[in-house]
């Protein structure tokens, strides 16, 4: 099978330009079929702010109400997602920009209120792994924003690191699938404030083990167990890193383990 | 040759949901492949005053600086082409929204200053038909908002009209094409003021001879000129009207014809 790159990019290199161009240098580069995710929440929380939209967080995750669904699309899908296309591009590649919209590529269902009303926010319900495949297959490469719609009409906010690996998932049965969710820290860590107890591997009894004992950082265990399910559904291998060890092999990570 | 339907929507329609939904209705059935551009000026005005960008006129034209061009990112390729598309796809469809920069389907370059500098202004330089084709034979009709880019990472900003016409006379080698300028006006008048004065048809001939005697208005001689540009280029059939002659046959609107 041919060998597939996807890559979540998050937190702040969206606004460090230099490690950003060495990014999309080794992205535009890169010779197998990918497809490259984003979000952008911090440049949306500075648009809101300029619009005068509240911003409203609940447990670290955003309550998306029409005017903050409005700027998600505005700095999501049209300034960063062009943004990245366009440097992509000027290396000589074909990237498209899409949404989980665009030729119905990503659907999902408006999450219904419980506790909290996360308002317009989306939990996939299936990635059309035939047209993103199509795409491929014409060396149209998707960068893909971190929205998706119910098909009905409604766009909907959804987390990056859902999309990301939906579709590492909806694509594993045509491609052996390389999985990068990369964020500000460099991986997973024993002890947040020690960058040196990275762990190099992290098994679900490791998990588990860490979990119960506390010491598995907050934000870490929706991205943990996703990426838990991405491998049982066969995605081939799983990186929890920040982008420096996407571009260098010997920069410290954290691969996600079956046993 | 197979048919291709372009459609160019300018004008109060993004606004007028009512209209807008029997404009979508018909375009989601429309069975033949099909290209559908958008503007977003006024829009763009809005949100550029809610974020206290500046709006830049001169003799009708918008100049765009850096956060004028993000503001125009934000509302086309976010906003409105995010919302056209859901619309759409709602219907089954699998329309794929796109600006020039995606896939580089249309390159430009940054309008030399003259006795104005209109800022980031692409004017078109070339249209990739084959990626278009290639889109339109896997079911994803394009849905192009009016921004380019000059392949070297910097968008621009293009005017809707243009970018309609430069699509039709690149497709025009492989398919019978038909183009409708959509806007407000129902068409060509010889006096601005009385929608009775509409031509049903207009040759280069008559053109030179209205505009000549003042009778064209300012707004309309750009639109014009591409207009027969695209005829000389090989286009089938131009039209420019409102959306409610595309919807009705019966409706009056202008054709314009090479003799």
């Amino acid at each position: 099978m041919d060998k597939l790159l996807i890559v979540k990019l998050g937190g702040k290199i969206l606004e460090q330009q230099e490690l950003l161009d060495q990014f999309i240098d080794f992205y535009a580069a890169y010779p197998h079929p990918k497809i490259l995710i984003h979000g952008g929440g911090k440049q949306a929380t500075a648009y809101a702010e300029k619009l005068g939209v509240e911003t409203k967080m609940v447990e670290g995750r955003r309550i998306t109400d029409k005017p903050m669904l409005d700027v998600a699309l505005m700095t999501y899908a049209g300034l960063l997602n062009k943004s990245l296309v366009a440097q992509i591009n000027a290396r000589g590649e074909k990237a498209i920009g899409v949404t989980g919209a665009d030729a119905n590529l990503i659907v999902s269902d408006k999450r219904p209120p419980g506790a909290v009303d996360y308002g317009f926010v989306g939990d996939i319900r299936s990635v059309q792994a035939e047209t993103f495949k199509t795409l491929l297959d014409a060396g149209l490469p998707p960068v893909v924003c971190a929205l998706t719609h119910d098909q009905k009409g409604q766009m909907l906010n959804t987390n990056a690191d859902a999309v990301a690996n939906a579709i590492a998932q909806g694509l594993q049965a045509n491609y052996t699938v390389e999985l990068w969710l990369c964020m500000d820290l460099p991986g997973v860590l024993e002890n947040i404030e020690k960058p040196e107890s990275l762990l190099a591997e992290i098994s679900p009894k490791r998990y588990a083990e860490l979990k119960s004992a506390g010491k598995i950082h907050q934000g870490m265990i929706p991205k943990l167990d996703t990426a838990f399910a991405s491998l049982d559904a066969g995605v081939d291998t799983v990186y929890i890193s920040n982008v420096e060890a996407l571009l260098n092999p010997n920069h410290p990570k954290t691969r996600i383990v079956q046993a």
